[in-house]
């Protein structure tokens, strides 16, 4: 099941040039991208109207694609402007167009009614574009439906046993129950570990000479993006001393491509005091290497599942958050329905 | 949809071996095919009628084909004629058989009822048996039916922006529209341009020191067959100056594999006063290079057409051979299953 | 179709280490394997209770295996011993346990309802549990229906065609008829040949100076195991004479996998007087070649009937043990569903 009016992440905005064309499916629907020469990113359906060929297997011509099969050319409005042999074009040649913003080098696409649209609702993944903190992109593909890529990120119980080499490094993690509050289009939620040993990853950033107390504070919004504040300081150390502190941003956002596939972009940012180029990298290859452990063990699972017929999921109290934003998505899919 | 009483080429005569069996596919159906002593072609079903397991697993043996897992052996009416253990043959173990011709470098085969096979409707593909004409033998693959590349065949606005750079290299061929005749079976379809570039695929075979005009005259066939004459001349020379022209002769086959895969037979002739082994193939190379382009392009529509849903094609004034052709095909498919 | 109330070969016993898990599906079931402290074997249910992710990919802890998703642990019986975070553990929380015995260096699960497991119905595989005999583990993976294997060990006259250059050697083996005889849950079926040339695989065993005499004598016992002693002397040896025979012992078991799969665990043993390593490797490199063979004509022949539509087989009399197996088998099914 799918929410359409939502802003949904469909590409890093340094991967749509400023010539040539994207192509991405979002939501089981063909979408090609491109820029138009003032800059800002069209978004049309990847299928000619005339014999449904792929747009993006055409070419880019300043303000248009043209189809590569038989050269209809349409613009960022979808309007056919073009049909080789025609002097005029028939009326009502076009293709659908979808809203598009971009916003803290994210590009997002509305896969509602386009009047639904809502700026408000776009995520604030500010880290991505503030001069005193430092990202590096992140793209992963899972050939899972979204809604177990999000169960995931919704219990950080996780994180002593599929991340233990990685994110995690102590049970304790899993043994913290979080405070969950809603907010509006999602949940709140955080969790605190005291004196736990500094997890592997954090290796690249700073060396801890004893135990930490780490913290995970993070928004999970509609449709699903989560945005974390973390970090982690000697045990009984003051809050804020951030020459002692490891503090880092990041966002991730799942756009789901099929009904069992998923587009997955994510980031984590880190202050520019905290460290050069290397510290970056250190950092993302530790982030990198927990999240091929998360789909390792979700693409287990969904296989798990699809092979294994109907048995029904059993929910313990470490669920709790899963099962809240769970009936968000179906109080908001009613929404959407008009049943509401 | 498929026609049956059709022929349908099944291999270039080449692939059929003096020795050794040759599986092939046709209309969903599994056939072995292989030369009897005297030379002849044999098609049987290319499933035994014991167990079932392909024929062409086994071993061709003077005028039969032995099973290779129980070693029952059939000749080329399908009849079987041994079963190993048995002092006779049980009546009515035998397996189907289609009737084959050679024509022209090509085996065809009937794919309706046997009696109903109609000599006079094999295509006279004279190039490729002709003493003043040089051919290569093409073949390709499709993951697409059929109906997709017999559109595209039927098209040839398509030569502007798929071939741009190998067979088409101007607009103006997209622009052209083609005179389109009722015959026989099929459409003959004309299309003209003057006064444009040589295409790039000329190259190997002559160098034109100015625009030229070029016209391409086909018959397309039942089931679905071109036959081609193309050429060139200088901008205004007169017709029929060979010394000045490129004339060329092809014929393209599309033989169902099943319901959504084709055979692909093509070639490419050029008159033998024209070039030696290294023209001939250059004009292979340009062409094997074009229906490479080909299908990229149709392959990529009918990925767009199965992950999209219903939506319609819109036929534009290009599209009036295939819309012509395709209520052909509906009118002898009518004919077939005797509703008219 | 599957019976359940069977042993199935799940492993052989060198598959399962005393530390670690093994993953197999058997009859569309995941399961995961694993040896308490005590050696014995456990096998249960792939599948966390929890949020349904394969315990495989979790941790072996002593007698326990531990979910590596979200760190639930569960006994040799299935019982959940641990949830994370949780002072006590649901009632309720387990997952299904299937009996296990280890025999003869393979082991068996049960299907069915536990109670009814019969110790009496395992297969007496001696040679892989002897002193006097030698044998070397063998696996082969199929994709392909488990009855057609089955079809293929019941009818030995494929070994003329299929096995022409490996264990067969002679069209005489296709001409002979076997005696086939009722025994419990199975059929014992005997098939001689008289002055037939030694086969390719003797090679390895001994050198005959003349054409020999063979004996395959088999139990084919539900689910689809078989037994066999096998042999050759010189023609016209007298019986028993072992310095001039070969005599040989096999197992062969299927164990499906899927409706569409199946596992084939086998081995060949023979008397460890007859020869050494040398001569183990020999005849085994002779049995996997031929077992190689069977796998590329079965899994032919399931081509060809996933691809032909309904076609039935014939049957002719050399079908005549694998029709009554068939019937064995559907009057089990029948029996199990409480219809008999």
């Amino acid at each position: 099941m799918f929410l359409r009016d939502c802003w949904y992440v469909v590409a890093w905005s340094h991967e749509v040039p400023s010539q040539g064309l994207l192509a991405r499916t979002v939501l089981g629907e063909a979408l090609v991208l491109f820029r138009t020469q003032d800059g800002s990113v069209a978004a049309l359906a990847d299928r000619c109207c005339h014999r449904l060929a792929p747009l993006s297997r055409g070419r880019h011509e300043g303000d248009c694609v043209r189809c590569g099969y038989h050269g209809l050319a349409f613009d960022a409005h979808g309007r056919c402007v073009e049909v080789p042999g025609m002097e005029t074009v028939p009326p009502g040649l076009a293709v659908r167009t979808y809203p598009v913003v971009e916003h803290n080098r994210w590009v997002f696409v509305w896969m509602g009614e386009p009047e639904r649209a809502n700026r408000r609702w776009l995520p604030d993944n500010f880290s991505c574009d503030h001069p005193d903190w430092v990202y590096r992109p992140g793209y992963l593909h899972y050939e899972v439906p979204w809604q177990l890529i999000a169960d995931n990120l919704l219990d950080f119980s996780h994180l002593s046993y599929v991340h233990e080499a990685t994110l995690g490094g102590s049970t304790a993690i899993a043994r913290a129950r979080p405070r969950i509050d809603p907010i509006e289009r999602g949940l709140r939620i955080g969790r605190e570990v005291k004196s736990v040993p500094a997890p592997p990853y954090y290796a690249a950033l700073r060396a801890f000479d004893g135990p930490i107390d780490r913290w995970f504070i993070y928004d999970f919004l509609l449709p699903a993006t989560l945005l974390m504040n973390s970090g982690g300081r000697l045990h009984g150390a003051p809050e804020g001393d951030s020459a002692s502190e490891v503090h880092l941003h990041s966002c991730q956002a799942l756009t789901p491509e099929t009904e069992s596939s998923t587009h997955y972009f994510f980031q984590q940012a880190h202050p520019r005091h905290l460290g050069d180029e290397k510290v970056t990298e250190g950092l993302y290859q530790g982030v990198i290497r927990a999240f091929e452990e998360d789909r390792a063990m979700i693409s287990a699972q969904y296989g798990a599942i699809r092979r294994g017929g109907e048995q029904a999921m059993m929910s313990l109290p470490m669920d709790a958050a899963l099962l809240q934003f769970r009936r968000l998505v179906e109080r908001e899919a009613a929404r959407e329905a008009g049943l509401t």
